[in-house]
């Protein structure tokens, strides 16, 4: 559906890589929505993903930032602001990316220049674009701040490594800067928690397809797409949720609200006739 | 802001006892945004309050219903799918009354009997009116069902009393039955979890006008009016959120993520100069 | 181990039905630790199970008393502080009984008279206890109260029926009561959310041996077992942790804290090589 | 009390500077209850406090180490081991500080260099102690490790700066290694999370005194002191609480639970009296 839900607002986005990047779809539908957007992406990630073209459907302008660069930082906000003639009003952070798991480092055996890097992407770069942000004041009154998460903050999942102390100390500092922007500012910020998604990252991470037939399966609703996910960021950019800050939202089909479902359990439960069937193995 | 989010809609609202109440506002903002909706409340609500005022503002009907009553819920269904003439979309639950409160019954001297009400009216209901629903097939597809909480379910607020575990069974209740009806129906079940709201049952809480002074400088962005939450329900019942089940989701202007502020805390400060200037107190 | 952790102190046990029940094994380590307890139970458990031989074992009294009468409580605790000569230490709350369960209603299809009880018997009866217990002035300063819990509060688990609901009502009991009795007497009530056990209770509950497995398979440490939770009450119990109050304490071998285990995925991996084999299933 | 809990138990206490040291408060009661430690702390914390008086008075000794620094690390646990003839039970990681707090920066305006040295010291410490006593397979089976935090890394305190997001970091740590550490050798893994405590840190916290009061009055057993959180580690070290892992446990006389109790209102109360005798401050 579109029913122009933000209207006349204008936003930055980061992490829009290909079509299958959940940032792709919102800067997509936050404009079918009425909004305009910057897009934002490493330099190695504009050379690697589609960012251009997707700037070039939306007839706006990408600007390369490190997210870790509080100096490219400030000055992708200039460039964003003087591209909007002012102040805007949301930014999204889809922006995560561990070494550790890349090069296959064990949570046991983590190499810690690496487990730096992963906070500084996927964490500490949250809060240096909404410090840039506040300091340069380039949001306006009642604006809306978002980063992506996942379950794993709350609750461990194999492999996912160090990314899930990531992605606790991102919820976290939404939590801490909400606290200040709201009062100041009325600016809002929160996390959304999503469910697993084949985005480029996603598909990164070990067992990932069997973790997603699980999770449909625990999943009143099965998981939610990348689709749906931008539908639920708009409406968090949107003034309907004007009131809503230092939250962390679980947007999976209801997942974290599950302990065992007889979907999941039904799948489950053909293991133990494999075993039976198979009792040398 | 109108941006018909929910055109076409059709929905259940329980609870729009007056102009303060939460349930009257939701009633009001989805039909400017395109809903149709049917009120209910108990006789006795409607004798003491304005339901009908509003039915004929909103071009509607009421219809009578004890919500702890099955066959009075079963009679309002089918009057309510008959007005529509069929399935509905979403209902909200905006129901709670604990006589233990009114009756001045501490949490420590509770009567068992109005335990049982206070749980029957403000939480059981819930229950009530899902499983009806459900047996009577009224909810479209991906429908929305909507209950209103407060953070005492997970924090203790003295004076709250009962209410408190209300709501927690509530909530669980919202959850179980999230799982249930998302599977078979894609029908989301939710919790809102309100800032402490002037209605009429809100200030009939114990101490209720101090408890908003510190609710309110605790919260960043200030506690959420009953304008404010109309808005956040619309948006859950709308097709933006589809995939959001089985949460309970804050409402409050950041209070669930504060421990202390600034502002509650230099009021909170004076009270020990007060101390100082009388200390025969 | 045994180190006279409760040297001296004397406490009231609920729920001891046989040597499956984690009261049975509460009341037989307190004993070992140097408490003196009383047991309780229904006319028809004590009928059913063998809490005679343990009050034989342990040289103690059994009195009968149903949890949801006022009367019998008073009578109960009357007759326990008359045994111990004055006030007394602790209680364990160990009850639980779903009629909708046992009657196989669903939990969409739940007879409301059982929900009642359900919720009387389950949940309800903490606080009769309690607030019995504080009107007679039953317990010690620091004294200690537990109840026994279970994940299913917090996230649904299919076939568990009403009785989440139940134990999220406990919870909340535990926490809003735990605040009067704290600051009046500085008793402390706490819930212990313990794994899945397989008590004549638990073995009841639908599927409970695939539960158990893959419970089992998500927790680091093993579900733990009725003895493992019963020194964990007996800690909670003890004066070493006297500031404890008002919480769920999770005693399930780190379950809580899983989204996913590399053990249960691979077990649940098999299942589509079961699949695969059996394509026509 | 002393029953003897840890006999012949062996841990490595990390943190205690001196008397007002909750770590100091952990080994001497430790010692009390029947287990051996030994004392680490950094070469600069040695200089200024008075850990070496407290080695004298259990006669242990004192080994100095960076705990950000895994060759000092590596080389503190070959000492220990050596110290005690092999692998040891239990660890206790009390550190954090906070350069940002220390240097008046302020939450919105980070130095992000101290915001790692922040994360480095309070949070990251804890995975490499941990990460290296499992390569050198230093503790034994069933061993228990802690961690100190506090209710800011869920709830926003203004003034505890980063120290809350480093405390969000700590607690995923514990639970990521928990996973890990449980499944390969029973190892628990938790966080304590303390009330404010007037240790040589907490004192360095802004508002420390009036924060310290309005926690004492919300909590209904008021504050655990340190003496009081030595005796919760040592349940947590003990055999009895086995199958407790990856948990944040509060240890907080209930302030977790509060939303609002009648004594805080009541103080809070006071200062619109002081605001009506001093209608012009």
């Amino acid at each position: 559906m579109i029913c122009r839900l933000l209207e006349g607002k204008k936003g930055l986005i980061f992490g829009a890589l290909n079509d299958k990047s959940i940032a792709w779809k919102v800067a997509e539908r936050a404009t079918e929505e009425g909004a305009q957007v910057v897009l934002s992406n490493t330099a190695m990630a504009l050379r690697m993903g589609d960012t251009h073209k997707l700037a070039e459907k939306l007839n706006t302008i990408v600007v390369p930032a490190d997210a870790t660069n509080v100096d490219e930082i400030n000055e992708l906000l200039s460039k964003t602001m003087e591209h909007f003639g002012g102040r805007f009003d949301f930014m999204l952070h889809s922006i995560g990316m561990s070494p550790n798991v890349r090069k296959g480092k064990h949570y046991s055996n983590l190499d810690y220049n690496y487990l730096n890097k992963t906070l500084d992407v996927s964490a500490i770069s949250f809060h240096k674009i909404i410090q840039s942000a506040r300091k340069l004041d380039a949001i306006n009154e009642w604006g809306s701040i978002l980063g992506l998460s996942y379950v794993a903050a709350q609750r461990t999942f194999y492999g996912y490594n160090d990314m899930a102390d990531a992605k606790a100390l991102l919820e976290s500092i939404g939590r801490s800067f909400g606290y200040i922007y709201g009062r100041e500012k009325n600016v809002r910020i929160n996390t959304i928690s999503q469910s697993p998604t084949p985005t480029t990252a996603g598909l990164g991470v070990k067992g990932f397809d069997n973790l997603m037939d699980f999770s449909e399966r625990m999943s009143p609703l099965g998981n939610a797409s990348a689709d749906d996910c931008a539908d639920y960021c708009l409406i968090m950019f949107s003034d309907y949720t004007r009131k809503v800050t230092m939250q962390n939202l679980y947007h999976d089909g209801g997942f974290s609200g599950m302990g065992m479902s007889l979907q999941a359990m039904q799948q489950y439960n053909k293991s133990f006739e494999y075993d039976k069937e198979h009792p040398f193995d």
